[in-house]
């Protein structure tokens, strides 16, 4: 089953903002067995919002929309949805209590732009979003399902979440996807290639390996798809534990954790604590470690900066 | 002048690591007078990249490709192009001895996927990067030009800042493109869009006005284009004074500065130090704060956490 996400905002495109939006809607999509075919930022504006829409559906079932659900006039996306699906506006009471709601509890007056919040296409099931103003849209459209949601982070995560992932897993029997990570450090991504080719010949066609270095690190990822879960878990294992005995000196980690994950685990296991003396890295260090939350537990940090 | 960014990765689309590559090409893109139309993700196979580069070949003149060049079976961007353009390939020799020079200072013994990396199509431009071994390669295609470059963020910054922005400049008459920014703090965007409705119904057509909200904090963007940039900035600034005037209460700088910048320059005009003792927070606050380099000189930070 494929996906696509299309990110509307010009600050996207002018690049205001990083679009970190997609990563964690891809990983989401993956972790219920949705591919993701493309990610596309396009502008506010209605025929190119339409024009990437039309070509999404094309290519995919599930077409997921974020941004452009602002109550101020530069936000158009609600407005192009019901264009594009030929479709009028209309008041829903559902969504104007939320916004009630929200206004009375920071007790602000609401305006009319508030209120206009709760106008939506009116052929949409409407989501509720208790976090903010603007509404979840969900459009069946054909064998297609399209999704417009806001753009702002902690909006769009709860509504995944809690409504879009539990309704698509409804919708289709879903595949399982599985990614199995490895970490390795210190050798080049040529050089890892040439140690693990044999391997790499050896693949089955629905195994698929990625190379992904970065300054010191090589992360090697084996990726597939299937209905069985431990069926796939199983046989990719076959093929990891292949490689990591073949790169012996080179493995970090056996599943998708950063090097500082990977210490921190380390330090745990023996009992260990880490003093930092930070000057041009200002806390950076730390931070990183102190970021990788779960390990922590009799994980002690003392930092000193001037 | 429009300009379409392709970035290619599975790694991107199931969320393996977030794009910040397209960001910083639109910002810096902005800044010679091209804006950029769409930003699409693909998967590294060969249909969709051709694709996608159809497509974008439609909307735009400039199509800026990242990732897909590295040494190992997944990267198969430059054959895609060469299929693409109808190209066969050539070795060629500044690369080649580009790649020597970089395994001979790191004393590595070369192998044949490194010798590859020299391989470009051969009507294409090759653009030497001294900062890895896969080689920027530019392609005039009638009246488009379609420049591939590496997905390591330090090799396309060097490669965009030194090598491709310059002749971009060079190529095209390309106009001054306007952003001026103003933060604003404890006022959402419905109320401040209210508060200036005189102000933005009264926009001549070819300044845009934007909000970006984020938790406590609203940016306000004017954007505009044309041939003069001073005029550009004196009539954008009729309209900024105006805003601000309007919002006195509720704002913070008038650039595109973080809260955080913003509180450093009033600490570096009142010569004022500040102390952090963080717990939860692990040195995030010292280290948003550190990160400000600029403003720094006579800035004190003393950061204790247990």
């Amino acid at each position: 089953m494929l996906a696509e996400i299309i990110t509307i905002g010009d600050e996207i495109l002018i690049g205001q903002i990083v679009d970190t939006n997609s990563a964690w809607m891809a990983k989401e999509l993956n972790a219920i067995g949705i591919k993701v075919k493309q990610i596309t930022s396009v502008s506010d504006d209605a025929d190119h919002i339409m024009e990437a829409l039309a070509q999404a559906e094309k290519r995919a079932r599930i077409i997921l929309i974020t941004g452009g659900l602002g109550p101020t006039k530069d936000d158009i996306t609600k407005f192009t949805l019901a264009r594009y699906f030929n479709m009028g506006m209309r008041r829903d009471a559902g969504v104007l209590e939320t916004v009630e709601n929200i206004f009375k509890k920071y007790n602000r007056p609401m305006i009319e732009s508030n209120i206009k919040q709760a106008d939506v296409p009116d052929g949409c099931i409407v989501i509720q979003n208790k976090n903010g103003t603007a509404p979840c849209m969900w459009f069946d459209h054909g064998e297609n399902i399209i999704v417009s949601m806001p753009g702002v982070p902690f909006e769009m995560m709860y509504l995944m979440q809690e409504e879009i992932l539990p309704r698509l897993t409804k919708a289709f029997d879903l595949p399982f996807i599985y990614h199995k990570t490895i970490l390795t450090a210190n050798l080049g991504e040529s050089f890892l290639a040439q140690e693990i080719a044999g391997i790499e010949d050896s693949l089955p066609a629905d195994i698929k390996l990625a190379y992904l270095p970065k300054l010191g690190q090589v992360r090697l990822r084996l990726s597939t798809s299937g209905p069985d879960e431990q069926q796939l878990k199983d046989k990719v294992e076959v093929y990891a534990q292949q490689i990591i005995t073949k790169l012996k000196p080179y493995i970090v980690a056996e599943e998708d954790i950063s090097l500082e994950e990977a210490i921190l685990k380390i330090m745990k296991e023996k009992g260990l604590t880490l003093s930092t003396a930070e000057s041009c890295t200002g806390g950076y260090i730390s931070q990183n470690i102190r970021a990788v939350r779960r390990f922590l537990r009799g994980v002690r940090l003392l930092i000193l900066m001037n």
